[in-house]
């Protein structure tokens, strides 16, 4: 592992996105969202995407310079399509509609067609929260998942996010894949050459491998839950859930009908949907910061199985890892990715990024 | 397994809870519940519960004749306290509000504190989707899932249920409990003699077990997910999702503050929270439904992993068994349900139930 100071890595993310023409505060919201991933200890979603982003900028899938319209709205709604801008520049945009709805009529629901990835749901939930309201995201993402009892993948990772402010400094921070795990994960043990877990991923005859190799070959992962045995239908259920509120909602790519991602910037433009939700919690029970503060420490004192691995409050995870960055000042970075991104400086011709 | 009509059953249902002094309207709506449950193959959550429900109502705990009152209210949202009322007054309440409000601003989200155990999730977000909305509902309920590390149950099995109308009578349903299953599941193993799948309930000792009867005694569920390693935190954010949705919002009960549900009525008012929303898919992109039947209908044309078990869409089990009910004009019992429902009826002095 090599270590970046963290502002090293904003700047240089931001430059490579400048030097596809992205405009500087596009470039400069989109690396904020990639950092912000570093930061929280999900690599998966942070340096290690930008060359996806570089290259659908530098294909024309992506159009960084356009701008968002909203197509239709009510007092708490919002239709837009984000015009294949960059994911951070459609979903700054989007969310802030549904924050400014929620402070009108207590709900936005904002629904939006025509985007590009976005990168971490969590981000964008955590938008609201930062102004005092319950926050939602939800994305769809190219096929990946594999509905219970299906051979074949038909639905994203789908993730759902939910951040809401407590009192006494809590924050209540959940971002999920509604697959079991990431992609990411796969990739891991498969470094590591180690088997799978059981409940992750399928191979090509559709039954559940332990073959991390096959797995990532296939790239059918299993839904929240695992098998049909231990309600695996639950996660796939979840998955439909987020595609209903984003590419069924917005009329965006859906489903089966998402190109998959790849590293080459081909398939066209990508078309994504996704849904921010923004909630008063003022417009219910005054108290709810104490009561959310109450459940998070009640969570953390429960007698743990293992008096080592104490018992989480969501987000705990994330906030301890930022901690961490945010007193070293810098992130860390596995060689391949430190080389990777030599080799793109080199290629946008961009200052390289200097490692500590 | 023994027949009974399902107009009988009603019948009976509905008498039992007149018996104990429910108004008619009230005891009707609660019978509707329980049996729209067994007629969709839930019978967990049907006539099974009916003698909780009485209990809660002879005790004082649960108050059927009070009438729910909307608290505070925005033009998207209302905070209703429900009055210790049946769970279906209350529900049959909030969500008109919820789709009432949604007609006029795209959404409605509506927080419930003061109720009482309200069935089936499904049964509420389905009346949004009879309205052509997309309708969802939540609830708290007691204590029974294990937060992911913890040896204690903290949270409830909190349902998270999402209904959404589509075209060529294609009705999207999700009904699930962010437990990996119910408790009802557990005893189903119990008398079978057999021992349960991985990753279902855990032991006094915090351990996952696969013995039915220490599951039971125990009363530690695990969260959608299972272990750690299979992402059991998923489902524990999940059912905390839920409470911030109800007892968090609402100013109800919530998470470890609410009672165990018994047989006998006992520890006072449940004081239940819940959550309904409605939202208008016309807000958003024409051929939202158009674009879900599309959804639904791939999903069930996928290859199957095993070609006698057909890839099913979000609901389809619940039709068909639906289908099949209401083709025979009865419902079905297994005998010590019979047993207990001829017990109720001599102690409430009500017509017996006929079997067929």
């Amino acid at each position: 592992m090599a270590k970046v100071a963290t502002t090293e890595a904003l700047r240089f993310m931001t430059d490579c996105l400048k030097a596809v023409g992205t405009a500087a505060k596009a470039a400069q919201q989109q690396a904020e969202l990639l950092i912000e991933a570093d930061r929280l200890g999900h690599p998966s979603h942070g340096l290690n995407r930008l060359e996806f982003y570089v290259n659908d900028v530098e294909s024309g899938a992506c159009q960084p310079n356009n701008e968002p319209i909203i197509l239709k709205e009510t007092p708490s709604t919002a239709w837009i399509d984000a015009n294949m801008v960059l994911g951070a520049t459609a979903s700054h945009f989007a969310m802030d509609v549904a924050i400014s709805k929620a402070k009108q009529t207590g709900v936005g629901w904002v629904s939006v067609k025509g985007s590009n990835h976005n990168g971490m749901a969590g981000y964008w939930a955590r938008q609201a929260a930062n102004k005092g309201m319950i926050g939602m995201a939800f994305t769809n993402t190219s096929p990946l998942l594999a509905p219970t009892r299906s051979k074949q993948s038909a639905l994203g990772t789908n993730p759902i996010s939910v951040v809401a402010p407590g009192s006494d400094s809590e924050t209540f921070y959940l971002d999920m894949a509604t697959t079991a795990v990431s992609v990411g994960k796969i990739e891991m043990q498969r470094r590591k050459g180690e088997p799978l877990p059981s409940g992750w991923a399928q191979g090509p005859d559709g039954k559940e491998t332990r073959d991390a190799n096959l797995a990532f070959q296939t790239g059918c992962l299993m839904p929240l839950g695992g098998s049909e045995q231990t309600s695996g239908y639950k996660g796939y259920g979840l998955a439909a859930m987020v595609e209903l509120f984003c590419g069924i909602s917005s009329g965006s790519n859906y489903g089966h009908h998402i190109r998959s991602w790849s590293h080459s910037g081909e398939g066209g433009p990508a078309n994504l949907g996704h849904c921010f939700v923004a909630i008063d919690p003022g417009c219910f029970a005054p108290g709810f910061g104490d009561r959310l503060a109450d459940c998070m420490k009640h969570w953390r004192q429960l007698e743990p199985t293992d008096p080592s691995l104490p018992v989480l409050a969501p987000g705990d995870k994330e906030k301890e890892f930022a901690e961490k960055t945010d007193s070293e000042g810098s992130v860390s970075y596995v060689e391949q990715q430190i080389k990777s991104s030599a080799a793109l400086a080199k290629r946008l011709n961009v200052k390289p990024m200097s490692v500590k």
